[in-house]
């Protein structure tokens, strides 16, 4: 698979193309400090292999935010040169920071805007960036990626929205002016030879954003700015975030956050058409910076497709990760059928936005890191089977089994569906022995099954499978439909 | 071209697979009949000859609006009778009527939620779309096509939205019930031989609004419901429009109205994805009811290849055959290079927000209709050429050039752009001798052309090229670039 095979960036060797893009975790302190949690979070992903770590952002400046990590002064260094180290130790991954430069925001509401800096300000930020990245340097870090991406500074000064004045807001060029600056200086103090990606949004999604076509641009610019790598994410602005009173604004509230992060209505590889249309044209330019694509890429079959289509250079997978971080290892290993797979839910998203600790829904209920093991023993049906059953339920078909049993603990149960005689496929995970598929529609066919795993993955077979077929009447309630139960496996 | 291949659905054969989607027009009064502006620009647009008409959007009830069509009444058909009589007496383009039900709205920012309605209501909404079909049919239209799209009644039960407590809301089937009653009654009332199509939204683009997810599933209960051709369009919802004080909600003033009617700052076929997912969708079912691609589609190259690759089986172009209604008769004679081109400028969505006749930019001033030419002289450049120039400006390059003359009338120049050397792109069309491209980078090398075409699309040769780079100094003033004019042709 084009997935494995190694790809060199500036000198920088990943062993696959596989990246954990940058995730908030909510586990450090107001501090700033790399402490336990988020040792431990780090070193549970790198255990799993990815090409690629981006640790989450930290802030190049003192900037007052809810739990944070921080780069913004020597004081650090030395936290962050110990999880890199041991990183390095355990993990062939290799690992770089994300740094970032956000405005002020004000529980009322409030926010400061570009239009609000002056010359000094600008000039701080770019100092800050490079001083950022001369500690990322520093700390052993493979290299560092700019945050220009979402509702923070840089990316605001590259929005269609900043209409500031100067030099430095209206025109496209103008727009790129700050982030340039930050680009040259952050070469500047880390020097050629150290890897400098970038992250940006290949579409605002917000009204009078910008989209691809100015993206195209940005990129363009950015990896003749001699940028190593090219992140594309999408949304994630302010404009359209819903204001909580009493609550700071949080950016991924509105429609841009819902592309952002897209959940379980959003098909997979929601985003793929930004990097694609990226690439294509750093591409036709001559220019081969490697581009990242991200968004609801959890499958090995999407993220293969993107890489042998040449849509893409490297595969993102945040909450892919998070739900299962040996997501790497297994499917290298041929053991794709043991992933634990993310169901975009989006509570991790809902625990970042409260400044609560982000874990996974999927882990064992308390846990602050996802388990791992490497039990082999797959968990069993007992002596009646599954016993599956769908039924007709007011609001869609409700489906029940009986509990499944491990040598050491069933993790949760995957709902495999399949429509009109087409293939199954995995719609949900629950913990629970029954869950109701509101997702149905009447004049089709569906049938069920599931599958319990462990915390290594391992399946038990699949359940015996239940039938349902909806009545197509107009105004039929879906208690009409017709179940048939097929016997136990 | 497979553009030109007919097509027949349920016994209409379209000559061409280029449709005219249903647009606003507000040149009808608040009558709600057919009127003579109404009568010449369809009729114009006939004369060019589109496989499919679908005139503009007549309301199946009584409701208060501004200027609109309505078929709510007998009283209306004659009007339409004449209507479609002289569009098959000139041309071979068919003709259905868009019908649609939208609740109320007012000034305050108030507007009638799908929740507000009661089962009378309902009744009477599948009862007012009946019977607008069957006048549709009584005035000798080809068939006619159910407004299920946008921010109207039927899109707003299909919303995911739609969180009505009983059997016509929150669940997928739940939100298809109603309209599939009205796809039913509308079957009952015009007869299995008459063509009905629908348009709806692939993707609602709001926050928490339905993606192609479930327009894949709501687009194959319609196919299996009978319908003859699904439309797919995105956006244009309430829910992110932007109240004006003391102006009733517009909705296609948010980003969900930018999507819906992508303008210049969009890529080509913006949303060319949905149908596109929709089509594989259907088929893989079995089914094979045509699907309408639409969003910014303007080349030939675009639609043929949509058609040829198998991504849509029809293409609507809605704001290239207002520019241009000729499109068709230009494209089919191997003419591509008369096309009036639209600039996605947006003035039509603008006038139509303001309930102010909706014409294009591009035509000559004070005209309700495209201009009609079959003149075959073309405008020529004076005895000095174009004599184009381009300087740096504070926002951008400047462009400037000679006037042209015609035999009839200078109707416009073509602005034609290359960046890096590439080749030469349609950037902007004006109908003044200068212009300003505000979409320029540092570190680029630019050259522009012009070219004079006349009421017919005759074009001038294109005039001499102007060359200019802009340095790549951060911080640098793009007054610093450098500019070469190349000798006049």
């Amino acid at each position: 698979m084009k997935l494995f095979e190694p790809v060199t960036i500036n000198g920088l060797t990943l062993a696959n193309r596989v990246v954990l893009p940058a995730m908030v975790t909510r586990l450090s302190g107001e501090d700033g400090f790399v402490n336990d949690d988020i040792r431990r979070r780090y070193l549970r992903f790198a255990r799993g292999g990815p090409g690629l770590i981006v640790v989450e952002a930290m802030s190049v400046h003192g900037g007052k935010s809810g739990p944070l990590l921080r780069l913004s002064s020597d004081e650090f260094v030395p936290g962050h040169a110990d999880l890199a180290r041991r990183i390095h130790d355990i993990s062939p991954s290799k690992v770089v920071p994300q740094i970032i430069h956000f405005l002020k925001i004000a529980r009322s509401g409030w926010r400061q805007k570009v239009a609000d800096l002056g010359p000094e300000d600008l000039s701080e930020i770019v100092a800050q960036h490079g001083a950022a990245a001369g500690r990322a340097r520093a700390a052993g870090y493979d290299g560092v990626e700019l945050h220009m991406a979402h509702a923070y500074t840089l990316s605001s000064f590259l929005s269609r929205l900043n209409r500031r004045p100067d030099d430095y807001g209206r025109s496209l060029e103008n727009r790129m002016r700050l982030p340039v600056e930050v680009i040259r200086r952050v070469r500047a103090e880390v020097g050629a030879d150290f890897p400098v990606g970038v992250r940006f949004d290949g579409e605002e999604c917000i009204k009078d954003g910008y989209t691809v076509v100015d993206a195209r641009e940005i990129a363009l610019r950015m990896a003749r700015e001699g940028v190593d790598w090219i992140s594309v994410s999408a949304g994630g602005k302010f404009e359209d975030a819903i204001h909580k009173p009493g609550q700071p604004l949080y950016p991924y509230t509105g429609y841009s956050g819902d592309r952002c992060m897209p959940g379980a209505a959003y098909p997979d590889g929601a985003n793929a058409s930004l990097p694609e249309a990226i690439k294509r044209h750093l591409n036709a330019h001559g220019l081969f910076t490697p581009v990242v694509a991200t968004g609801k890429i959890r499958t090995p079959e999407l993220a293969e497709a993107l890489l042998a289509e040449g849509r893409a250079d490297l595969i993102g997978m945040a909450r892919a990760l998070l739900a299962d971080p040996d997501w790497v290892r297994k499917v290298a290993s041929g053991r794709s059928d043991h992933l634990v797979r993310c169901v975009y839910g989006n509570i991790c998203k809902n625990l970042d936005e409260n400044f609560r600790k982000v874990v996974c829904v999927l882990w064992p209920k308390g846990s602050l890191q996802a388990p791992a093991s490497d039990d082999a023993v797959a968990p069993r049906w007992g002596e009646t089977g599954a016993a599956l059953r769908a039924e007709a339920a007011p609001s869609g078909v409700r489906v029940s089994w009986a509990e499944a049993t491990d040598n050491e603990a069933v993790y949760g149960y995957e709902i495999l569906r399949s429509v009109d005689g087409g293939s199954f496929e995995h719609v949900h995970s629950v913990k629970t022995t029954c869950w109701t598929d509101h997702a149905v529609a009447a004049g089709a066919r569906y049938r069920y099954a599931v599958r319990a795993y462990d915390l290594a993955g391992n399946r038990t077979p699949t359940s015996n499978a239940a039938d349902i077929e909806l009545s197509a009447e107009a105004g039929a309630d879906p208690g009409a439909a017709k179940a048939a139960g097929e016997a136990a496996s």
